[in-house]
């Protein structure tokens, strides 16, 4: 029996042509193209379209969630009901997608043909938005926003969530953070929602077991954290000794460091220039703190190099356009459902299931005399 | 990169003392005990406990999930008002999990402490039933019948499906399937689980990601379509031509062949044991079907030892016991929710998260100049 590196780490367990992440250089991309560049020049339709379909817009028919964003009436009474207990927008999440899936976009993949799959891909991801903001909306006794079709899926969301129509600066920022965590090499979620797929089940189901393993402190980070430590450490002064005093107590300074970035996290860069776009005192005390942490970071492992992850500017770009930060996490599955989708599309292509196995460690069985 | 071998597939991933499957032999066991002989001579509790506990009672204190079944009131009207909608009880069963998990043994299994972490294994398991059961019959628009604490937990789930107490020889049968059936080597749905649960997410959120694998069609039989295949044969002495039939269109055989089993699957052996015991006209029928297939096969493929696995006899024991044929496969999900409960136990105790990678297989990416 071989046996697999701890944690499979560094193990290729799929092929894909989705992307990839190249941590030693800074870069990462969505199929050919640069995906910060992305972030910075398309929309996130453009970009959704790039995943599913293989190019860019022209080349590839646009795609149109817009239509695909509303909730069947049923569904909507089920989420109503499920308010009044669930208190996780993540649990809510999947209780959503399942009942969509279960009757639209539903039966195996093994028994739906490409462009049902296709289908199904779309509308799961795109329900995404619309499930998370009336879940939100109802535990705070506030009433639903339907979905506008005539609006992009970024400000849709924004104003599903708020009731209120976000600035261009502030649609174009949420924007740029859904199409820069859209996708990111093979995590843990994505490889969870594969491992789903490769058995043949539904879309639902590979999707709702990869947000489970988003939910997972140990895969993914919490925008949120990050805010509470700026303003915990309140002014940029205060971030040395703060720091210090972190690492001296053996704690992790959230927002910083990566397991495969060694350059700087292309994603970080992409929502500082946002944050920075969108301006004001938080982004002045933000880079004023970030410089700081850095610094001790550098001091404290001189021979590592410490960058600044996704977390910490993504969490001062959702601050910053008035997210609450309750749906900072929630947010972050608006976009990575995509990733997952287009991911399960390609795992069912593959056409094998991921079976390993384990190796039994404990004391040998006594056999019964059988047959 | 180090390349995976196709689907995993004999690559051992993980470490386990709950148990292994020797398929040369006909043999498994659920940590160092004979499986099928714990099927014979113990009850399901005394398994749960062995393989929640690390050995049989009364070394270890017995579980007792009767009183973990029922349902917080709000759980139970999420699922009334998911049943107006939701066809499909596997989709109905996480929908319940997923509720439970929210107010209850909720929380990362990381931000727990071993006792709690063993609570929820034992909750989330022992409603398994109780949704499964109330989503059932509220379908057909049956009252709902609640878990009773003094019954043993197969004849409460036969009760709380069939709202009859089922006979003591039919409520051996389904215990016997349900140890059976309660955990068995490496395969996807575990698997799943694992990696969820190596993430540090919920109990709640392994398990259902666990069951969304168990609904892919390359994952598991379906113990239902076997007896399909029974009433369609009709009579053992059509079942040689029936079985040439469908070899020659290049169909499989229901029930038989096993990935894993080159000797005989000894859940089949324990399942045909429970059938004979339980006896009558479907038995004997089976019987000679099953004596008929297997001749052809060892025809059609000589050098090959096809063997009868756990579908076959599973679906005859079910279907005499009075269970409803859509109820089958949510049947498995009974039992091999408490096996996955304690990998998902004992995958946290690993405290690694699992994390590979992908091959990009796609063109090479322009890289735009960066910092």
């Amino acid at each position: 029996m071989e046996i697999a590196p701890p944690g499979l780490k560094g193990l290729a367990v799929a092929n894909t042509m989705l992307g990839a992440v190249r941590g030693q250089e800074g870069f990462f991309h969505y199929r050919q193209h640069d995906a910060a560049e992305l972030a910075r020049t398309r929309s996130l339709e453009d970009v959704w379209t790039l995943q599913m379909s293989g190019a860019l817009p022209p080349e590839k028919p646009q795609v149109e969630p817009a239509l695909l964003r509303a909730l069947p009436e049923p569904v909507s009474r089920l989420l109503d009901e499920s308010a009044r207990w669930v208190t996780d927008p993540m649990v809510a999440l999947r209780i959503g997608m399942l009942a969509v899936g279960d009757q639209e976009g539903r039966g195996p993949l093994l028994d739906r043909n490409p462009e049902e799959i296709h289908g199904d891909a779309m509308r799961l991801a795109a329900v995404v938005p619309t499930i998370l903001a009336r879940h939100y909306r109802r535990r705070r006794g506030l009433s639903p926003v339907d979905p506008d079709p005539q609006m992009g899926h970024a400000a849709d969301y924004f104003r599903m969530v708020t009731d209120s129509i976000p600035s261009a600066e502030a649609e174009r920022a949420i924007e740029q953070y859904l199409v820069a965590t859209l996708d990111h090499g093979f995590n843990a979620s994505t490889f969870t929602g594969r491992v789903v797929a490769s058995t043949g089940a539904d879309m639902a189901g590979s999707l709702v077991a990869a947000v489970g393993a988003l939910t997972g402190p140990l895969h993914g980070g919490a925008p949120s954290r990050c805010m509470q430590m700026i303003d915990e450490i309140g002014d940029p002064s205060a971030a040395a000794d703060w720091t210090r005093a972190r690492l001296g107590a053996g704690d992790k300074i959230m927002g910083f460091g990566h397991a495969v970035y060694r350059a700087e996290d292309p994603r970080g860069v992409v929502l500082r220039e946002a944050a920075e776009r969108l301006g004001g005192e938080l982004v002045d005390r933000a880079a004023g703190i970030e410089g700081e942490i850095l610094a001790v970071l550098a001091e404290w492992k001189p021979d590592q190099r410490i960058v600044t992850n996704v977390e910490f500017w993504a969490g001062v770009v959702l601050e910053l356009v008035g997210l609450p930060r309750e749906m900072f996490t929630p947010t972050f599955s608006v976009s990575r459902s995509i990733g997952w989708a287009a991911h399960v599309v390609e795992q069912h292509e593959e056409g094998k299931i991921m079976r390993p196995s384990a190796r039994y460690v404990g004391p040998q069985p006594v056999v019964a005399p059988t047959v």
